[in-house]
C-alpha cells in the first residue's frame, strides 16, 4: 500500500509512479490518495479541478485522471471515519490489479484551530493546545527570512518583469497568504513540482523577464537535470533563492541543507553566491534579479542576521573580497560560517600574536585564482569553512588548486554521511569547527 | 508552442508541466503530443492505454488524460499530412487557453527500413541509403556492450531474484528486442521516467530482491533526488549500472558522461565503482547484485576493452589496488583513464628514469586513508586521472587529504564546463592528459 495526499500528486516522482503502476505491475498495489484540499500553501494545477469534480460527483465524473493511467478507482467520501475506511479497504484488499483509493478528508480534524488555519498547520513546533501559539522562543529580532519577505514584496512593486515561482513553498522565504495576495500575477506556485518551477522559471527568463525561484534547499535536488540541461546550458539567468541551506537549520536526515554546496556547485554556468551579512544578502539579490548573464544560486544564511558593509556588484564573477590582510594563515570562510572565520581569525591573533588574513569567497562555485595565488608570497596555510559538506564542495576545489605547490590547506565542514536529528553544536565541536580547536591545528602547521 | 513525443510523456517534467499548464498560465500555450506509438524502445505505462482508446476513437474517448489535466484537447489523425496539420493549427492558434493537439503520425514515415525496425532508426550513424547499414567502421572486436549483455542474460537466467530495471534504455547495455524476450519477467521497462525506474529499484531491492538498473550516465541526473532520499538514505542495495560514462562516449553538449563522478560520488553511502579492465568490471557487478550491504554504481569503461586479473570481492569498501609499486611519484588512475596512468607511469619510468606507483583505486566515491598515508613514506607527488571534471569529482578529495601535508598533487582530469561536439584527442592534450605532458609536469615538480 502507498499513500500519498492530494498536494503531492503533482510531483513528477508520484505520476511517474502512477503510469507505472496501470500497466506494469499487474498486483494488487493500493494507493490511497488522502485528498484533504491542501498541498502546503493551496493547491495549484489542473488536477485539482477532477480531483474537484470527482469529490462532488462521489467519484463519478465522467473523466477520471487516475483512470486515465490505467488504475482501477474507489471513491470513498468520509476519510476521517475509520469504520468507513475499513470498510473500503475490504472492497479492495484482495484485488488483482493496481487500485486507487480516493478518500476525501479534513485537515486538521478535531483541533480547531488547524480546521481554521490550514496552511500554518502544516506544521509546527511544540504549542499550547488552547491558544496554539509555539512554546519554543524564535526571538523577535530581524531574520533573513523577514528581510527576506520584505526584500521580494518591494522588489516587485517596484519591477514588474519580476516574477517570483515556487514548487509550493511560499513560506520558505515568509509569502504568507496576504503577501501572496500582493504579489498578485507575479507569483506563480507550481504545486510540489520542483521540475516545472525551474523549467518555468527558465522559460520566464528566456522570454526577458526576472524569476525568482524560491524554496528549500533540500527540496532542490528534485530538478537536478532541469538545473543543468535546461537553465545552465542554455545560460538563462534564473535566480534560484533557498533557504534551510545550512547545518542547523533544518536536522531530520530527510531535510538537510547540507547537501547543497556539493551538489549544485560542481554543474557548468551555475554562479552560487554565499552572503555573509544582511547588507551582501541583499545587494547579491539585487544584483542577480536585475542582470541578464548568468543562472545564479543564493542561499540565505543560516545564522543570526550580521550587518557589514558589502559590494552592490557581483558582475566580476568568482572575485573574492579580503575583509582583513594579514600573514601566515589565511582563513576562506564561506557564507553563513564567515563569522567562524572571524572568530577563528581574532582567536589565532589573541593566542598566536599574528594577525592572518580573512578572505570572503563570497562565491561558493568557482575560484579567484589571482587572489589564490597572491596568498602565496605571504601565507604559508590557507584555512578553509564552509556550511555544508567538505566532499564535492567549495574547500577541496582550493587544496586542488594549491594540489602542486608548497602551500599548505585544511578544509572544515561537515562529513558526507547523513546526519539526523543531532546537537548542532557537538557536531561543529567533533568535527573541529570552532576558534579554539582552529588554532591548535593552526600550531601544528605553522 | 511546446512539442513532445508519446515516449517522453511518461516523464516527470513532462507531466509536471501539463499540470501547471492545465490551470496556471490561462494563454494560448499549443502542446503538440507527436503520437508515433513508441518511445526509445516501446512505450511502457498506463497512459499508452489512453493514448490508443483516443487514437481508435478519433479523439472521442470518454476518459482523456490530457483533459483529465484542465487541458482542452483536439484529435488529428493524419499527422504526417502537412495540409491536415496547417487546418488543426489554424483552429488552435488563437485559443485563449492551453490546448494539447495530438497528432498521430508514423515513425520513420517515407523510408522503409526505419518504418519496419522503428527501435533501430531511434538515431543512426551516417548509413548507406540503399541498405541501411552504417558506412561508419565500428570495429568488430569485443566492446563492454557486448559483454554486458552477456552477462546480465547470464545472470538473470541462473539467478530468478535479478529484476533488470530500464528508464526506456535497454540498448545502452545491449538488450535488443529478442535479450528483453529471453528476460521475461526480470525485466521492467519505467518508459522514459528515471525517479520512477530508481523508486521501483529501491523498493525491490527493499524487499530482498537483487534489482539492477541500466540507463545512460547523462540520463540518471533526473534521478539525483530519488537516489539521496530513496536509495541512499535507506542504504538499499540497488546497483545501477551506467554506460557512456566517458568523456568520448557522447558530445553532445546534452547527453555528456563527464558530469557522472562530480553528481554522485558526494552522496552519502553510494558506492562508486570505476573498473578498470573486463575482469574487473564483470566481477564488480557480481559483487555489487549479490551484496545487500551497499547502494551502488557502477560505470561502464568507455575505452577499449582491456584485460587484467582482478579481485572478486569489493566488500572492503574504498579499498584502493597497488598495480606497481614504486617510488617519488604515485599515480592514482580512476575506472576507464587507468590505462592513461598506465601509459604515464611507462612514460616516467623511460624518460625520468624511477619507477613510479601506479594505483587502481577502483572506488570513486572514497578515500583509502591507509594506503594515501602509507605514499607519504617514498613519495612526493601524487597524480589523480579521472574521466569526468575535476570540480567535485575524485582527484580533489585526494588533494583535501594531503592539503595539510608535504605532499604534492596534481589532480587531471576535465574543465567544469559544457563541451560541445569536440574532437576528444584534441581536448585531451589541451587537458594534459596525455603520456608526455605528465611527464613534463612531473620534471617542473620532481
Amino acid at each position: 500500500m502507498a499513500v500519498i495526499g492530494d498536494g503531492s500528486l503533482s510531483g513528477g516522482e508520484a505520476m511517474e509512479a502512477l503510469n507505472v503502476a496501470g500497466s506494469e505491475l499487474g498486483s494488487n498495489f493500493i494507493i490511497i490518495v488522502n485528498d484533504n484540499e491542501q498541498a502546503i500553501a493551496e493547491t495549484h494545477g489542473g488536477i485539482y479541478q477532477n480531483l474537484k469534480e470527482l469529490r462532488e460527483s462521489n467519484g463519478k465524473a465522467q473523466n477520471n485522471w487516475f483512470r486515465a493511467f490505467g488504475l482501477d478507482y474507489i471513491y470513498e467520501e468520509n476519510g476521517n471515519d475509520i469504520a468507513s475506511l475499513i470498510k473500503v479497504f475490504e472492497k479492495v484488499k484482495d484485488s488483482t490489479q493496481p487500485v486507487v483509493v480516493h478518500i476525501h478528508t479534513q485537515k486538521g480534524k478535531g483541533y480547531r484551530l488547524a480546521e481554521v488555519n490550514r496552511e500554518a498547520w502544516h506544521w509546527c513546533m511544540p504549542f499550547d493546545r488552547a491558544t496554539g501559539k509555539p512554546t519554543v522562543d524564535f526571538g523577535s529580532g530581524e531574520s533573513y527570512t523577514s528581510i527576506t519577505a520584505k526584500y521580494i514584496l518591494d522588489k516587485v512593486k517596484n519591477d514588474k518583469d519580476v516574477i517570483v515561482v515556487t514548487p509550493a513553498m511560499p513560506m520558505s522565504v515568509g509569502l504568507g497568504i496576504e503577501e501572496r495576495a500582493q504579489l498578485g500575477r507575479q507569483y506563480i506556485d507550481t504545486s510540489i513540482a520542483e521540475e516545472a518551477a525551474v523549467a518555468i522559471a527558465s522559460g520566464i527568463a528566456t522570454n526577458g523577464a526576472k524569476p525568482l525561484l524560491v524554496t528549500n534547499m533540500t527540496f532542490l535536488q528534485r530538478a537536478y537535470d532541469q538545473i543543468s540541461q535546461d537553465v545552465c546550458i542554455n545560460n538563462a539567468p534564473v535566480t534560484m533563492l533557498m533557504n534551510f541551506t545550512a547545518f542547523d537549520g533544518l536536522t531530520d536526515v530527510t531535510h538537510l541543507g547540507i547537501f547543497g554546496l556539493a551538489a549544485f556547485t560542481n554543474i557548468p554556468n551555475l554562479v552560487v553566491l554565499c552572503p555573509s551579512s544582511a547588507e551582501e544578502y541583499v545587494n547579491m539579490l539585487d544584483w542577480s534579479i536585475d542582470q541578464k548573464e548568468h543562472p545564479v544560486l543564493i542561499l540565505i544564511p543560516g545564522n543570526a542576521v550580521a550587518h557589514r558593509a558589502a559590494d552592490k556588484s557581483f558582475g566580476d564573477i568568482n572575485k573574492y573580497k579580503v575583509e582583513q590582510q594579514g600573514e601566515k594563515v589565511a582563513i576562506v570562510a564561506l557564507g553563513d560560517f564567515y563569522q567562524k572565520g572571524e572568530e577563528a581569525a581574532a582567536a589565532i591573533e589573541n593566542e598566536l600574536g599574528f594577525k592572518p588574513t580573512l578572505v570572503n569567497p563570497r562565491f561558493g562555485s568557482g575560484l579567484d585564482k589571482e587572489l589564490l595565488e597572491n596568498l602565496k608570497s605571504r601565507h604559508s596555510l590557507v584555512i578553509t569553512l564552509e556550511d555544508g559538506i567538505v566532499d564535492g564542495g567549495f574547500g577541496e576545489k582550493i587544496a586542488s588548486y594549491y594540489g602542486p605547490s608548497d602551500m599548505k590547506v585544511i578544509n572544515l565542514g561537515l562529513e558526507k554521511k547523513f546526519y539526523d536529528r543531532y546537537n548542532p553544536q557537538q557536531l561543529l565541536e567533533s568535527l573541529g569547527i570552532t576558534a579554539e580547536k582552529i588554532v591548535e591545528r593552526v600550531k601544528t602547521i605553522c
